[in-house]
């Protein structure tokens, strides 16, 4: 909406979650820095990003997340089909626009898990059964919201991952949330470090040990930069500085279309290389800087920078690469393990809100 | 095991699913036919394939299912990490030796409905309540068995389906299981076809209408066939005619890494091409012979080709792409849309264990 009021109308269309839009003209310095201030409060974030944007309308100091995609505005109704969502069916702005941070992961247990997890470490007033499947409606993801927080599951894959991406984007841009930042809470196969360690990606790399990510649109294939948001990675890892029960690393982290071939495990039902091929292959990943394997980082870089979202990548690996294929320590082990990325995000997340104790 | 025993011998071994393993010289053509006849009791399915195999033994008429992983038999124990199920922790061969025919589809609750649907279709005497997810450990797949038939869920997209493709297939092989029959029943986009058609794939191609898997292995791309098994769509066709409120036809089908950007839609987060390229796109592929876009059809093929297992894949329409992109058909028709190719396939399984009823 245009206003022509004073700081008192910007103040409750923040609260309301509503666009502010205005000449910048008519406002002075010291108006824009008490935007911000009200802005802070309306949010309940500081405001990370004081630069001007100018994706729907002129902003102030707000990141939003946006779509690329001409077509979409004009459509009367948007069907976010493998979310059971819509924007006609739903209101979005009022379910979805206080998001703040999106945590991701393949399984959909442990997604609940990290929901009711959140639900502990953020003091919600609100009772832990109120804490529904979002997406209920479809089994093909879940989707719980904690506060500020979202925590969805995207099962196995580059296809799985990039049809919740879509759809979370649209969501997010619909619901006209701001400032997000987003995050993967994963598993993964680490090369040459100790099992339960977690890798903070700097840098997600294909196959090939690229930064790309190859899209086929029709028939063409575009090259996507799967760069990541360095400061975010940095602010996390110090973060993990103050946790010392399990290691915490920022390395490159490789991003496959396959378990077993693609990663060179030798207990698939097809293998047709030597294991001196396998494990060369993987020391070759590790002299370039890759410290573990996943299924995921590099549409899932590629999709969030280009529609502002500030990502990062955070998976604990589950066994050492270069000592086998096989997933077989003890089922609690494993457990824990899991939860290693979720205890670091959450003291993130608690950090940036102001919420973090200091004796933890 | 070999044997020297007469044909009681050979019969309980087979009752019991162990492997016949004998000389074929000792053997005269009497008592080759009596083997055959002997086997089809056994395994309650006539034999489909009377040729000579070796792939671990030489067997008589069967064709098992088979791995290609020199490796994979020098493993102490294979734990099958996504189906929350291994070599020592599970008798393998005694809780699956008997299965015929595997139908795997994207959504798990599609799939336990195609397990409860098969069990009253079977005439099993056990409780409905018996039928319980085996691989209840996980979150990552379900799997159910109704007597000779598995029915298990794959996720969405290639990396998904292949990681469920190894693992059965090892299953498969770990239980000595022989003359199965595998069969996708999904859902899809249709092209030029009325939605609710089922469309029995004749040929899976990839983005670029070839029919083809590109595969990466390590660092190399390997191309696969994606070939299916003609005979086999051909009979699930005929059983087809005999259903008459829904279309059913062979057609091409087209398997992309997206469902978005891969699939000419307009309506993703991202879009970088304009409406008419996208149609342009969608009417060549008709004209190439796509009747259906899917995400898992060429890996599916690919794999189970490989490790001989006879496939197909059955997939109904949910919308015509040529008319448009969103789902948005009323959650009652989608509901029996997908019921479609469940009740395709039960025809099929029953008319093979000769169960089928004139009258239906």
């Amino acid at each position: 909406m245009e206003i022509s009021g004073g700081l008192e109308t910007i103040y409750s269309c923040l609260k309301e979650n509503k666009s502010v839009c205005y000449p910048r003209s008519i406002l002075d310095q010291d108006q824009i820095v008490t935007i911000f201030i009200l802005q802070s409060m309306a949010s309940v974030l500081p405001a990370s990003n004081t630069s001007m944007r100018s994706d729907r309308n002129t902003y102030v100091g707000k990141s939003f997340v946006h779509v690329k995609n001409p077509y979409l505005d004009s459509m009367d109704e948007d069907v976010l089909y493998h979310l059971d969502l819509g924007t006609k069916t739903h209101n979005l702005p009022e379910m979805f626009g206080d998001v703040k941070f999106v945590c991701v992961g393949g399984s959909p247990n442990r997604m609940k898990a990290f929901a009711l997890f959140m639900h502990k470490e953020l003091r919600l007033t609100d009772s832990e059964e109120d804490i529904k499947d979002i997406c209920a409606g479809t089994d093909r993801y879940c989707m719980y919201k904690i506060g500020p927080v979202l925590s969805i599951s995207h099962g196995m894959g580059i296809p799985s991952i990039s049809i919740m991406l879509h759809e979370l984007i649209k969501l997010l841009y619909h619901a006209r949330c701001s400032d997000v930042i987003i995050i993967r809470i994963g598993t993964s196969g680490g090369i040459g470090i100790a099992p339960g360690s977690v890798v903070i990606t700097d840098e997600a790399v294909d196959s090939f040990f690229k930064p790309r990510f190859e899209q086929v649109i029709l028939d063409n294939i575009v090259t996507r930069s799967t760069e990541l948001d360095k400061e975010l990675a940095e602010e996390i890892f110090n973060c993990s500085k103050e946790i010392s029960n399990f290691p915490t690393l920022i390395g490159h982290t490789m991003c496959t279309y396959d378990f077993y071939e693609g990663q060179g495990r030798l207990d698939g039902a097809l293998c047709s290389f030597s294991r001196e091929k396998g494990l060369d292959y993987l020391k070759r990943a590790y002299n370039a800087g890759i410290r573990n394997i996943e299924m995921e980082s590099t549409v899932f870089a590629a999709m969030c920078r280009l529609c502002g979202l500030k990502a990062a990548v955070v998976c604990v690996t589950l066994l050492n690469r270069l000592e086998c294929d096989q997933i077989n320590s003890p089922h609690d082990v494993l457990v824990e393990y899991q939860k290693r990325p979720q205890l670091l995000i959450s003291k993130f997340i608690k950090q940036r809100l102001g919420l973090c104790d200091q004796t933890s």
